[in-house]
């Protein structure tokens, strides 16, 4: 399903300051590798180990549930309004980015309706939205597993005020919420309205929640086959226990951990699709906050993790690849190849009497495509600059749950290669207090003093 | 019209191993700053110096004629299809999105035409986009200095050969070519096709090229002012000939040549407003390729270029900010506050009975931005990282011409004191021609001994 190319990771290409030579790396590294797979796969089964959603992927009854439930609200919406942010909206929105039509939003006679993400505090693009929307064909789904998420539940307020000035007390079979089975605010207030509710199992961080109600429900109301999302992820999965030599999950986390270790503190993620192109955004931010972590386990400090940089072939070579060739050694490239095109682009000879034209004609444009992820990758290596390609066979639902389960086995295997907590983040604890204190919060005073307490300066 | 903050530059909060006082730094390198500002001055009106971005805000004929074609193209068509990558597409989407309605294109009755940016070569997105038009009333733009970008060539034909299909000969009056006035092939051609054209200045290259035609025909078509537009461009660069002491351009350029020598390399552009996301695209290019440079003006190995993180508030704070508050201290960050909001959206009192919900009722969702953002920077600040902020009064054309033309000199400010050629970008040639070479476009081979003869190792 999906075939890693490591042919310009090796030593040959990249000499001898690099000093890596794949294969003695990979043999000398198997055995750490398959530990903290092994590790992973014994804290599985613990309800605090956040990794349910190694397991979430395969619950038909949490499936049926949102099928049935989005089964239900599409029929009757032309739109669906996503209030999330961060791990509550990316899943989604690349889902739904890489499925449906390019164009979904124009075409004049849609199969499914579409889905808008509400990802930010900006009053502009919410009433903006607001504007083209119609009230009595619109549902929101708010998603927040604890309901305390300031940008979430601001939106909240302004879009059940508009709903409910426009429809009455008709309002609460507008709202789908998305929350904490037992905790937080959302699900009582959901009871009491009486919201249709999705749980957002409690094993499972907003990062690693996109195959759980989270990102499947917006992705069912927009037509995407969930099930297929779904075998496709339990592949990856079942993939997880071979031994190194035949782990791509494996080798990819080494790949990473090897070049963290020879300063390449940037890794670019540059899938060749536009449709992938929140492929990118969604990886970003599982790399960033599950391994961006000031100290490891036993509270040693390592300021660890790479950042990652979100590209998109081929547009980013005109815009990044100048400086990837020619700027600091202190990157290792990621690309996605896709092989097969959702329909061909034959390219036509419109110009039959231009030679700087007409070579194009009869090419399809996912040849193109292809040969310029190639060139690339090849124009890099030549200035001893790293990548690997992840060959993807075509984007299709199989092929997405696929990629999404894989990367994110591959970070968990990092992270705990590295022994730090990848699932904790620490590190916004005290933008949020900061922020309820200037917003005038009840009770931000105690949290500041407990932050206080921890060591933070606020 | 635009302010700095760098309260979180200095020194203080930053401790020793950063070593930098903001102001014993900026009185030690005031005359350096100024002899590059000088430097760059007295190449102005040199033809060969690709320094016409500074000139062509004032051309006031140009303007006038690139309004005159968009009044005549305008009200002839529903869409425009602009065909260009890289600096032909990156400004004109970051003017449209900006000062564009923000849903914009599912208006019921929209005031000006739709503009799409197709900057990619993929079959899905192409034909996905002719099924959304309607041949009669879309006009093409395709954009490219030469005439020989592949990717732009590529989408051309398949328009060209949509557009000819259904309208017959009658497609020549839907194409309006954005080219250099003499050299390449898209000059003839247009001559032999009628195609209406516009000039890219011989003196500009791509990334420098927004306030040119490249990026003012599409502003313009989709109802920008693109008079309000060119006069905040020309006060930012009225402003230039200060010192440094009052030159805020030269004080953002020289707070990233301090970081950076400080092995801080990477650099965090994040605007707190979703209309201006593309802006972060469009400084993301004009950084990377103006700045990640092998070889310095003498020839000596630089490697030089910090990389661009393109990011935004707040949605990445629930993304990014873990990594950059714990992970490895590499980064400087630019905050982009926008004042004033478009429109007011106070937030309602829907939920009075949840004190979790209800402290944020009466507030407008721009406080909230403002907020997180203070926190957000603070929260940096106090963990040791540095950023600075830019404060616009609102997101509306003078402003945005304004931070463009700012963000262009400030680059081309720290390109002189780096000693490099700010305005080429030999890195990308390998690549190209490798392309060329898989696509056997004639003549590659020749192209190959050429750069192997300057000792690139295809």
């Amino acid at each position: 399903m999906l075939t890693l190319n490591l042919d310009n990771i090796d030593v040959a290409r990249l000499g001898p300051d690099q000093g890596l030579r794949w294969k003695d790396e990979l043999r000398a590294h198997a055995e750490q590798l398959e530990r903290a797979a092994a590790e992973l796969e014994s804290r599985r089964s613990d309800p605090q180990s956040f990794l349910g959603w190694m397991d979430v992927i395969s619950d038909s009854q949490l499936t049926a549930s949102v099928k049935e439930l989005a089964g239900r609200v599409s029929p009757a919406i032309d739109d669906l309004v996503v209030l999330g942010i961060g791990g509550s909206s990316l899943g989604g929105l690349t889902v739904v980015t890489a499925l449906q039509h390019p164009y979904h939003q124009l075409l004049r006679s849609r199969p499914a309706p579409r889905v808008h993400f509400v990802d930010n505090v900006d009053g502009d693009v919410l009433l903006g939205l607001m504007e083209v929307l119609d009230p009595a064909r619109t549902a929101i789904n708010v998603i927040s597993k604890s309901g305390t998420t300031t940008e979430t539940m601001s939106a909240y307020l302004l879009f059940k005020d508009w709903l409910s000035r426009a429809l009455g007390d008709a309002y609460r079979s507008h709202v789908v919420a998305t929350t904490d089975p037992v905790h937080g605010i959302l699900r009582p207030l959901s009871s009491k309205e009486g919201f249709a509710t999705l749980p957002v199992p409690a094993n499972i961080g907003g990062r690693y929640s996109v195959l759980c109600p989270v990102g499947l429900f917006p992705a069912a109301v927009a037509g995407v086959d969930i099930d297929a999302l779904l075998a496709g992820a339990r592949e990856a999965q079942a993939s997880f226990g071979a031994k190194a030599a035949e782990n791509p999950v494996l080798q990819a986390a080494l790949v990473h951990l090897l070049y963290a270790k020879r300063g390449k503190n940037i890794c670019v993620f540059m899938p060749y699709s536009t449709r992938l192109r929140y492929l990118s955004d969604w990886f970003a931010q599982l790399w960033a906050e599950s391994l961006g972590k000031e100290v490891d386990r036993l509270g040693s400090v390592v300021h660890s993790g790479t950042t990652p940089v979100k590209a998109l072939g081929t547009t980013d070579q005109h815009s990044q690849v100048q400086l990837y060739r020619e700027g600091p050694l202190d990157k290792l490239t990621v690309f996605v190849r896709v092989e097969k095109e959702g329909r061909p682009a034959p390219i036509p000879n419109a110009e039959p009497d231009q030679p700087d034209m007409n070579y194009l004609a009869g090419r399809r444009m996912q040849e193109l495509m292809n040969a310029e992820l190639a060139a690339t990758a090849h124009a890099l290596a030549e200035a001893r600059r790293p990548s690997y390609t992840m060959h993807l066979p075509a984007i299709d639902a199989r092929a997405l749950g696929y990629i999404l389960q894989f990367l994110m086995l591959q970070t968990a295997v990092v992270g705990e290669v590295l022994g730090i907590d990848t699932f904790n983040q620490p590190g916004v604890e005290l933008g949020k207090v900061l922020t309820y204190a200037l917003m005038g919060r009840p009770g931000y005073e105690t949290q500041l003093a407990e932050l206080r307490q921890a060591g933070v300066k606020p």
